[in-house]
């Protein structure tokens, strides 16, 4: 289906919320609120308002981590937005089955990768989803969120917005790889502390090739991959591929990060050994 | 409608909960079993449960950021109440067709400012809405959830308490102003480290008169007035009016609390510039 | 009903979730996203996500202060599983009437107490709760909230699992107590700072007899026990029983913890004094 496909109505009433509002103010409750005065059936679910103020690359990452798990036709309401009441726009789109709105600022390239959305409309049809004017410094509740509301209530993303031809785009930094190894770095610390890296279970297996390997990361050097955390003694750091099938290193039962001194960015060098 | 008409039924099936007992502990979960457990149908949202421990202002300015978006007969529980098991009252009250349930301790004068509930009950027909005696230390659960589980269910007012006359007083500290200037400080600092005043956009605008302005905050001094972060570079200093109509100091997608050694408190004065 | 009962027919249709995966990672939501791609009519309800990581004790504590509130038949979803994809069982439980869903490492003894579960069972009908191969480091998302979201829609446990005899054991070490007084120590320390204690109110009241106390804890030594916080002024330290019945160190509208030096595991000696 391309992009200017008549689009087809889709209930879900199911919304989830992605920002970086944090939690000690009222402003996600704002949101729910013009969500639920718009539609009261629909349910909202938090994927996370935590994401680093301003950091697109953050919640893409986030997002990456959830989406997936979620039933067919739930609208993704994605709220960071360094650049609100500026010209940067207001979109929707439809990707994997489940639609997305928010603002085009390169989040929503780097959630796709290499994908492209099966329909994508800049929000433009506002005499559909809005009343009044929006406040300039808060688009997050006076646009997105009834945009949100209309999606997951049936509205079309034709009845809210006219094709656009492309996301703004934004990429993914890859890791680096040759025959002889990968060199990536460190992309996001979870809760527990894991370290995960830009470099995807695929390409490791391709061009690992059934070697042994050394993997330098800050000031450890690690030589197996594992499977599972337990698979070490409590406080050993280990390798291994996390839930989003990318190369992570970790210390079992501890907080890798703090322990091994190893921040986002720190780079990570993987190295194929030759039999001997 | 005066406190003593007869209350109307109103189902709404939405509460609201706003409290400062943090999400590390069972207590907010505690209140939204008793809730479920008087009605499996009531939806719950979460205001924010970071509000400041004890601080009633904090709680009224969030409840403030969040309220009005919310649809009408929604039930808003909120729970700070450093008195609890102490003399101050139990209340419901009715304010802008929404119903807020909580305990009378100035939360609910400083969230209506100049304005009157329609309808102000004490909470004292307990057979009304609630099983066994109330543990002294948690009213929250004992008293208020299930109280606003039986109005988000149909019951009045005048259901779960009697009429009287007034709440507790409490009343924000007000802006000097004069013909020369305004004279406010910080209130809120919100998770972007944005800082707003108690300073209101009509006030600012009536006083101001078409002038230029010169504004002091801590160490800084800004000369106009923007409407959207990005109009600044990014990291540079600007004052809008925020999403709440009171004036701000930000940084464009940087925290202006911290870059600009702004607090809680600190004052802020706009003086008006004569033509010259 | 022994463990080998046919278990009856339940839907509840709400399940609560409690984890340490903290709420800056998509983990917790992509638990959601699988319940609900399985049944969309479940009703999520958070307990926390902040449990201390990998801490099976303080979760069990921060249980206890919630699961005795939610009604008949909820399905709660427990995930603090320091043993992902080791050998450490998957189980499923009743006990008082609610279903408990996680990893049997300890945390559901704890919970329970001297206390047995009416039903139990090893998740091991995987075919009737999960679709595919679960990733080895998050079980969470990939077998117990299948299986939680199966249990809420009206699956009984043996549709889920094979019947076992007990789930492992571990104990709350106990406070050591004879006719002069009882020694116990710090559990928990809640959001509000206030200290709990792992002496619950009927051995206190029993073993007191009328007489009066003393109770020394840090560099604090305390007289009285009072009923609310409000009973001493505020910034003073005292001694109350808390919403779940243990003695508790706490200080009226202050931090106890931080002004007290108080922590987890500090000793807390209460002395009962002969009439002079």
């Amino acid at each position: 289906m391309g992009p200017n496909t008549r689009s087809a109505v889709r209930v879900s009433h199911l919304v989830t919320i992605t920002s970086d509002f944090g939690e000690s103010d009222g402003y996600v409750a704002a949101m729910k609120g013009a969500i639920l005065t718009i539609n009261p059936a629909v349910r909202i679910v938090d994927i996370s308002h935590q994401v680093a103020s301003f950091d697109v690359m953050d919640a893409a990452f986030v997002l990456r981590q959830a989406v997936g798990y979620f039933p067919a036709d739930t609208v993704h309401l994605v709220v960071v937005d360094p650049g609100v009441g500026t010209s940067r726009r207001a979109v929707a789109l439809r990707y994997n089955d489940q639609t997305f709105v928010g603002p085009d600022n390169g989040l929503f390239a780097l959630l796709l990768g290499d994908e492209k959305p099966s329909e994508l409309v800049q929000l433009d049809r506002v005499d559909a989803y809005r009343t009044g004017t929006p406040c300039d410094t808060f688009h997050g509740r006076d646009i997105f969120a009834p945009a949100a509301a209309h999606l997951a209530s049936g509205r079309s993303l034709a009845d809210v917005g006219s094709p656009i031809k492309a996301l703004r785009p934004l990429l993914w930094a890859l890791p680096i790889d040759d025959d002889q190894g990968i060199r990536g770095w460190i992309v996001h610390i979870d809760h527990f502390g894991n370290c995960i890296t830009n470099i995807p279970r695929d390409l490791f297996t391709r061009r690992r090739n059934g070697r042994a390997i050394k993997c330098y990361v800050g000031n450890t050097i690690l030589g197996a991959v594992c499977t599972v955390y337990g698979e070490v003694a409590a406080g050993e750091p280990l390798l291994l591929f996390g839930s989003q099938d990318f190369l992570e290193v970790a210390v079992n039962t501890g907080h890798a990060s703090n322990l091994l001194q190893i921040r986002r960015g720190t780079p990570v060098n993987v190295v194929f050994l030759e039999d001997r």
